[in-house]
């Protein structure tokens, strides 16, 4: 019987907002070097991060989607959300277990940072407890959207909130007005609740809404000065600290 | 006389957390095409993003080391430090005017990501009116603390807040009550206040204190753990949200 430590190892890998250039050395040695390449989609569509990190897979690489059962059709608060989404994140785990426990080197492919609001999260606090691990760090999609739009987010003695639009409206608003600096991810269909929070909290004038930050398709307009009420569900709002500058 | 869009271009680089592998493909082009980098240090201290991105640099490149005239000697609420923090960031953009009008191209090399409290973003806020700039994303250090910790941070609607330490003691514990997941910066001396502010939030027993995460000399221990009150400027202690796990 061999060890635990001399089985495989599981890696995390963040591969960056999504222009494929702001991936890091690491990541794309990661790549290279594994044995197996997984990564989250939704069914039916090709993966958004096997897309930014394409060209430096592997011919050879055995790939691993791993296809979401549901993503938006269900409340995430419901049981048939967290029954399906739990056994399906069980069932992945378990595939990539095999893998590891036939000593290969298994990388998971993350948009973003690994460990900021992603997928992977699921897969390593499962297998974390039983095999070698290892997180290479990526720059996270929303520094993609105040980089792509040049706008400094904070300075100093900030405070810096990261808020889903998830958030019922007045909490919203009392979070926006108590921070320096907010982002608000998964604005979707919670824009017109998103954009009266912001109204009320006074911080509408300097909100910026973001779509595709650094990627091809990127869109961005003052919050203010956006008319309709569409939004994806990855869209950002950015509202910048720092107004107090030396 | 040109127009001032065929003039020279300021792009802030983001290098990353510490470890040099952690830096993107599009800041290590950066650094190979720029005429000059600019870098912020400690007067009589080696650059510390200097150090990060050393093996990247044009041995022609021309240098310019930027030396903080204070750093914690005064506080930061202070005329004096107020004074001498603006004319020294008055001064440095001056001085890169001067090669942008030159036509060059000038690359600030940042620590982490070049807007998420950064000093480049002095320089942005003074040069960007005026000339072209561009931003490169980078893997902020709190993004690498808690990789370095294989410690994932925030998941699903959590919400997320980075705190100074330099926040009052209720304040600081109102905050980490209210925050699903949060990062505090700037621990330095106010290690005894933000210890109590985590006790008495209730967030004490899953605080992780880091030192220097993803670089040689990476120090994490936590915080229960930690029986002295000794921490430098720079460390910062991570408390991961995500409780409700599917």
């Amino acid at each position: 019987m061999s060890m635990p430590m001399s089985t495989g190892k599981l890696i995390g890998v963040g591969v960056g907002p999504g222009d494929p250039e702001l991936m890091t050395l690491k990541a794309m040695r990661a790549l290279g070097e594994a044995d197996v390449i997984a990564y989250f989609a939704k069914a039916g569509n090709a993966s958004h991060s096997r897309g930014i990190a394409a060209r430096h897979l592997r011919a050879a690489v055995v790939e691993l989607p791993l296809f979401y059962p549901v993503t938006t059709e269900l409340p995430t608060s419901s049981d048939d959300y967290r029954d399906a989404i739990r056994g399906f994140y069980d069932g992945a785990a378990a595939t990539i277990a095999d893998y590891l426990d036939a000593g290969r080197l298994v990388a998971v492919i993350c948009e973003g940072d690994p460990l900021f609001y992603g997928s992977y999260m699921h897969l390593h606090a499962r297998l974390a407890p039983r095999y070698r691990t290892d997180i290479v760090a990526g720059v996270t999609g929303i520094s993609g959207c105040w980089s792509a739009a040049g706008l400094p987010i904070a300075q100093g003695d900030d405070v810096f909130t990261v808020l889903p639009a998830t958030l019922p409206e007045a909490e919203l608003e009392r979070r926006l007005a108590e921070a320096d600096a907010a982002v608000v991810m998964k604005v979707g269909r919670h824009l017109p609740k998103l954009r009266r929070a912001l109204t009320r909290s006074g911080r509408l004038p300097r909100a910026l809404y973001v779509e595709r930050g650094t990627m091809a398709e990127e869109k961005m307009i003052p919050l203010a000065a956006k008319l309709d009420d569409e939004a994806p569900y990855f869209a950002v709002v950015l509202v910048p600290g720092w107004e107090r500058r030396p």
